[in-house]
């Protein structure tokens, strides 16, 4: 997870506002809510590629879980930063795809994470070929 | 709201350790997290009646359902805290139940409140009258 | 809580989206996460009024703390929801400020609520005059 | 990350029982949750060896900071499920050490992570030597 990873103009970035809500009584944004920001961010960018992940799921019966997140923390995040969440494909399989996420504020990254998606059958959660609109 | 309210020993009390998840940047427990506390307690207290919330709506297709939420936040929780909170029948209706809870610090009050809640089907969200148990 | 309390132009809106974080097992929006929706947008109010809490109560030691919470929940929010949160002040007194605040998908209504806010100096929690910027 | 990493009768647990503010619209628990039951875990842990974090932190100004965590999501988990959060430290080093995590329903592995730990001042957030209690 190397710094130019995400620098490339290609990798989708979503703003993420740092509220009370995402903070600690350390004073920094608390570690499970760089999660919540990744998924916000990645909601966004299926939606920048047309499609609602809600809608789908429901007229599909399909849609993407996470098998696996690797995350590193690297700088704390303070009430009130605006950061940027990247979403950025790295690798992608028949059912599956990964991403690199990283969350920065300005060009300090704070928090780089590769998140492993599988595609599913949400009732039986048995995986299905990737849909048209990743590939 | 007076603190002789939930004093009577029929109150039922649910414990609640306050993690780092819990608390803001403020570093006390961050407000909207009293109703989480709240809500716990409310399912311990029916489960201690015989309830699981979870399997009885599944089974009857009814429930809860929080119509309004009347809080005051007196003194700030803080990290390591154990709290106590309390959930007491105050108001019952044909399909309604109102429920005085506090949120206490040893013999300190944090955040009390009055929650009303609705018996309905979940489906439709239709009134329905309180089961048995409730009565 | 009268529907026609928060249309006049004057009310400050500010946009939610509904992401998985905020939902839970009921399908619907989790009830203490309005509390997290309404305090986003008092907070984009107050930087709408060119003030920033986090560096106000840096600066001066004091701030805001939430005192009541009156909420009403009138119909639920789903995934995928564009809610509108708004802010509209109603009483104003020497040291705290009443905020009407309705969360809203479209000309519905999910949530409504009266919150008070005390203003403080924030180590020893004393009410301190509101300051300019609020009158 | 092997089913029997914390079959070990070493092994610290923790239960955690699944309310309605950790599921998702999914009807599962949301996946940033499983950070905080293990945080619960780690918080527990610590305290059975006689150390309250916050406690520590207030006097020494020291303490431990999570650099990163590995996360497999294996099962899902339910609403009203009671979980149970093992905590087993693998590695140490001078100023960090390691732990596997696994979060459980009865035999069923739904999470486990390898989550990493610095030791550090806190408002430097330099590295610091592991206290004496972790060796």
């Amino acid at each position: 997870m190397t710094p130019e990873r995400d620098s490339r103009p290609s990798a989708f970035r979503w703003p993420v506002r740092v509220y009370y809500e995402d903070t600690d009584a350390g004073g920094i944004v608390y570690y499970a809510n760089y999660l919540k920001f990744m998924e916000r961010a990645r909601t966004e960018w299926l939606r920048a590629m047309g499609v609602d992940v809600n809608e789908w799921a429901l007229r599909t019966g399909q849609g993407f879980v996470v098998r696996s997140a690797h995350l590193n923390f690297i700088k704390p995040g303070y009430l009130g930063d605006e950061l940027l969440v990247s979403v950025e494909p790295t690798v992608q399989k028949k059912a599956s795809v990964t991403v690199f996420q990283r969350v920065s504020n300005g060009s300090e990254a704070l928090c780089e994470g590769e998140i492993r998606l599988a595609f599913v059958e949400l009732k039986t959660m048995r995986p299905r070929a990737l849909p048209e609109f990743m590939i």
